[in-house]
């Protein structure tokens, strides 16, 4: 199956989530829109199309064969099963999945920090509301969902999340540890003490082979003021 | 089976969703947490138990036997296939899952037009931010969301999102239809005429027999200003 990923071209965003599991699993896949301006319109095509019965909401979204999935944590959930990378049980599926919701809800936090009023002003716009934001993020949700995760590697009898294999939600917790160190430097550099379990399955897989490769290579989008995590000195106290 | 739903009791929150489907299919089920102190107790003792592998972030969440799930969309998941609310055909259950992950961002969205600089700040100390967000919410993420799920019924080939056979979704999107039109009655009427499709499935809804039931019974909390949905005078303009 050749897979084809629809995601805006130039920022990593949720779309990032289902490259690394693709490539972890080195499955075969186009990421359309980055695929020149043809890719593009491609992408814009499906999202407009009025005869589609079921069209996505918005990107990412995943095409196999006839089969369209959108939402991130949902197209995880039906790629990892068919790429080796989610477990063959329903309930350890269905677990898997939903500590990838749980993910998900941590990238809406984490995007908020910068743009907590509104993202159709700027972030010098709403500079205030954005400090008090992170402040009450680092506070008491940081320690709240990483400290959830770090737990669960504690007891989950292996190496990585579920047990002793790798499953996509470990390569999702790999980039929320580097996107938060790209955004916070200096708070992610002191908290990464609290969560030593978390920092060494983000080592673990950024060692496997192909996310090496992976993230060495022009596939790999660079973090940018334009994604979910952004640097802004007065946030990283 | 005797399902047992865990989440806090004096808010409708997201176990509503919940609540709802398991209410059309005449499930039965406890709401533990409702039940008293002791069915308090009985859900911290979850939340906190060390010794659980597979402990939930945070409520709500579901026991069936010896399965503990969480997070409102995937409960769903799990639910819809054992109660008859969702379709058999696992293309179809994944673009109803994916519909609720829909649902699933615009509840967030709707919090936070009243909290959107911090949940540790009341309302009164983040108005003027409140005001900002509540703009664009209603500006452009109202008419995204809903119009997108008008759009749905317009095509579904049926009365429901998913075609003629009522399932989970539709449950959901009347809930958040009666929780916008009790936090923004004024702008939520001045909408309603460009939904029409969206208006008449939560009508129909609310007219089937157990609905009203359940909507009518003390099991039905009421929406109140401790839930996703609120009601300030100074949002609503």
């Amino acid at each position: 199956m050749r897979y084809e990923l629809y995601y805006w071209p130039d920022l990593q965003g949720r779309g990032e989530f289902i490259r690394l599991a693709l490539e972890e699993a080195g499955a075969s896949y186009v990421d359309v829109a980055r695929k020149g301006k043809r890719g593009m319109v491609a992408m814009m095509k499906i999202l407009q199309d009025r005869r589609d019965k079921r069209p996505p909401f918005a990107p990412p979204f995943l095409r196999a064969g006839k089969v369209v999935v959108a939402q991130t944590a949902n197209i995880l959930h039906y790629l990892g099963a068919r790429i080796g990378l989610s477990p063959r049980d329903e309930a350890s599926r269905l677990w898997a999945h939903q500590l990838q919701l749980t993910i998900t809800d941590l990238v809406v936090e984490i995007h908020d920090t910068h743009h907590p009023v509104t993202s159709w002003l700027f972030y010098e716009e709403q500079r205030p509301a954005a400090k008090r934001r992170t402040k009450d993020f680092w506070r008491y949700r940081v320690p709240k969902f990483l400290g959830y995760f770090e737990k669960l590697l504690a007891k989950s009898g292996g190496n990585y999340l579920l047990g002793t294999k790798l499953s996509y939600v470990d390569l999702s917790l790999f980039q929320i540890v580097g996107g938060l160190r790209y955004a916070f430097p200096k708070r992610m550099k002191r908290f990464e003490k609290k969560i030593p379990r978390v920092i060494a399955l983000h080592d673990r897989v950024q060692k496997r082979p192909r996310i090496a490769k992976y993230l060495a290579s022009e596939r790999r989008v660079a973090f940018s003021q334009w994604g979910i995590y952004r640097y802004y000195k007065g946030l990283d106290q």
